[in-house]
C-alpha cells in the first residue's frame, strides 16, 4: 500500500542559524546569523560548544518570532552525539516540554515533519525544531579525534559546525510546510564511513520515488529539489539512480553539503555533512529565498545515516533514511 | 504560561512484549508474551539481540491487530544504545516510514504521545511505537561490561532485557489514550549513575504537578499513578516530594521498576530500569487490566535520564524527563 504525503497547514514563522569558522568562510558565510571564529562558543568542551550553539539558535529564532519560551508548547530536538546530549543539555534551560529525536543528519526534516503534524493536527499551538553538529565532537565520536590527524578519503565529508532552530505555528504568515513524507530505513550494504553519501543516496531515492509515484508529480513541478547532505559523491549517485527510474532532475537538484563549502579552496573533499549542514542551509539560505518569493515551491529532503561506531565494528552496514518536506514560499 | 494536557482520540489497539530470563522469572513473568532463557535471541551480539527483540515484539503486535506492515503509516522507535541502533537495525526489515526518537527510559511514553497526536490530528491513520533495552548492552555502554563483575550500589537499578510494541489507531476499540502531556527536562544536580531514580524523580514530580495544577484534578481521580522506572529509591523520593506539594499518592502510586523483579529474591537492589521496563510492564501487565475494565483510568509516566557516559566524565549532572499518558479502560 502506497502512502500519500501528509498535508499540513503549519508554517515556519522564524528560523536562525549559528555556525563555526569554516562555515563562515564558505560561500554561504554571509547568510548565517551568528558565528564564533574559535568554534568554541565559550564552552570548555566541543560537546558543550554544540549545546551552546543550540541555545543561541533557539534564542534568536524565538526573538525573531516575538515569542517567549512560555508560548512554545514543545521542542523537537536532536543531534549526533551519543544519547543526544547536545540537545538535552543545550535546551534544558528553556524549560519547554521536550521531545528528543534521533534521525542523524535528517533531524531537521524529521523535526519539521513531527512539529508540522502536531501543530496542524491541533495537538500543539507552536513548536520549535532545533538541531546541531560540531566537526570536532563528531570526528572524536565517529572517526578519530582531530588531534590524530588522520588522512581523509576523497569521498569523505566534513561535518558542519552549526546549529539551527525553526519556529512552527498555524497562521497566515511564514513559509508553508504544505506536505511532508517520512522516510523508510534503507540499507544498500555500504559499510565505508568515509562514503556516507553513497550509504544515504538510496534512502533519498526511495523517498523521492514514493513521493512522485504517489502524487503523479515530477521534478519539473518544483523549483528545486534540495537534499540534506549527500555531498558531491552521494548527490551524483542520487541523480544517476533517479535518472534510471525515469526522473531526470539534474537541472534542479542541489544538496546542502555541496553548497556550504568551497570544495577546492576549503579542502572538504565530498562536501559538508552533519545535522547542522541541512539545518543551517535551510534556515539561512533557502528560507529567505522562499520568504522573498524567489523560490515558490521546493522539496527539502534531509538524509541521515543511522549506524553507530559499534554497529560497524560488529560488521553491520550503514542504514540510511531521508525525510521529505515540501515548502511553499510567498503567501503559499 | 501553563500548558494544558493534550486531548487525543487515539486508541492502543494492540501490544506485545518480549523479555529475557530474569524478567520471565520475576513476579510478572506469566504476563509477558515471548522470552528467551539465554537472553541472546539467536543473535551474535547483545546489541543485535535487542534488535531481534524489537522485531519479535512488533511482529506480534501487528499480528494481534490483524494489520500488515503496509497498513502502518509510521513507526516511533528508540532505545538506549548510541545512535539508537537497536531500533534502526531492528526495524529496517519492516520498510515502514520511521521516526527515531530518544527519550532514554521515557521512550515508550514519548512514542505514545507522538503517535497519538499524529493519529488523533489526522496526519497518520495508524502508527506503532517500539522500544527496547538489554541488560548486557546497557551495562557495557553505560557502566562496565558484565564480565568485569563490578559491585552494585544499593541504589542501583537493573536494566530490563525486554522490548515492547504498541499499535495506535483511531476507532472505537482498544484502550483510549485520552490525554497526554510531554515532560520538560529537569536537572536536580545528581551525578551518580548508580542512583538514576533520584535523578529522574524531580522530572516525574514536575510533570505531575503541571498536570494536576493545569487540570485541577488530584491523585484520587485516578485508579493508579504508574511511573516508569524510578525504582524503589526514586519512587520513595517522588512520593515524598509530591506529599510536600500537597499531593498525597502513597495509596495509588506504583512504579514499573518496583514491579518487574522480586527485589530480594532476584538481587536487583533498587528495582528495574531501561526503556524495556516501563514498556513491557505497560504492554503486558497494565494494558490487559485496562482492557478487562479492572482499571478504569490511570496515569502512566515513563521517566528517562538524558545523560551520556561522556557528559558525566565532563562533569555534567544527570538531566531527567517524564512524559505523561492518561489511559482509559473498558470502552473509554
Amino acid at each position: 500500500m502506497d502512502h500519500m504525503p501528509i498535508v499540513t497547514s503549519a508554517r515556519m514563522i522564524s528560523a536562525a542559524s549559528v555556525v563555526g569558522k569554516k562555515e563562515k568562510e564558505g560561500p554561504l558565510g554571509g547568510c548565517f546569523d551568528l558565528f564564533d571564529p574559535t568554534d568554541r562558543f565559550g564552552a570548555p568542551s566541543w560537546e558543550m560548544a554544540e549545546s551552546e550553539m543550540q541555545r543561541m539558535a533557539l534564542n534568536l529564532a524565538l526573538k525573531r518570532a516575538e515569542l517567549t519560551r512560555g508560548e512554545i508548547d514543545a521542542l523537537f530536538a536532536g543531534d549526533l552525539l551519543n544519547q543526544c546530549v547536545g540537545s538535552a543539555y543545550g535546551l534544558l534551560p528553556f524549560a519547554i516540554p521536550y521531545f528528543g529525536i534521533y534521525g542523524a543528519c535528517s533531524t531537521s526534516a524529521q523535526g519539521l515533519i513531527l512539529a508540522s503534524m502536531a501543530v496542524s493536527g491541533g495537538g500543539l499551538e507552536r513548536a520549535c525544531v532545533v538541531t546541531s553538529s560540531h566537526y570536532c565532537s563528531a570526528e572524536r565520536q565517529f572517526r578519530t579525534p582531530v588531534e590524530y590527524g588522520g588522512q581523509r578519503a576523497p569521498t569523505a565529508q566534513w561535518t558542519v559546525t552549526g546549529a539551527a532552530a525553526f519556529a512552527v505555528a498555524r497562521g497566515e504568515a511564514g513559509v508553508l510546510i504544505s506536505r511532508v513524507m517520512p522516510g523508510r530505513i534503507c540499507d544498500a550494504g555500504i559499510s565505508d564511513v568515509s562514503n556516507m553519501g553513497a550509504a544515504m543516496a538510496p534512502a533519498a531515492l526511495d523517498t523521492l520515488l514514493r513521493f512522485f509515484r504517489a502524487t503523479g508529480e515530477e521534478p519539473t513541478d518544483f523549483d528545486l529539489i534540495v537534499t540534506g547532505d549527500l555531498g558531491f559523491e552521494g548527490g551524483a549517485i542520487l541523480r544517476e539512480l533517479a535518472e534510471a527510474e525515469g526522473y531526470s532532475m539534474t537541472d534542479r537538484h542541489t544538496d546542502c553539503g555541496m553548497l556550504i563549502y568551497d570544495q577546492k579552496r576549503q579542502d572538504v573533499h565530498s562536501g559538508g555533512s552533519g545535522c547542522g549542514c541541512s539545518a543551517t542551509v535551510l534556515a539561512s539560505h533557502f528560507l529567505p529565498k522562499l520568504q522573498r518569493g524567489e523560490l515558490r515551491r521546493i522539496l527539502f529532503l534531509a538524509t541521515g545515516a543511522l549506524m553507530s561506531p559499534d554497529s560497524l565494528k560488529q560488521g553491520a552496514s550503514i542504514p540510511g533514511v531521508a525525510h521529505l518536506v515540501e515548502l511553499k514560499g510567498g503567501m503559499g
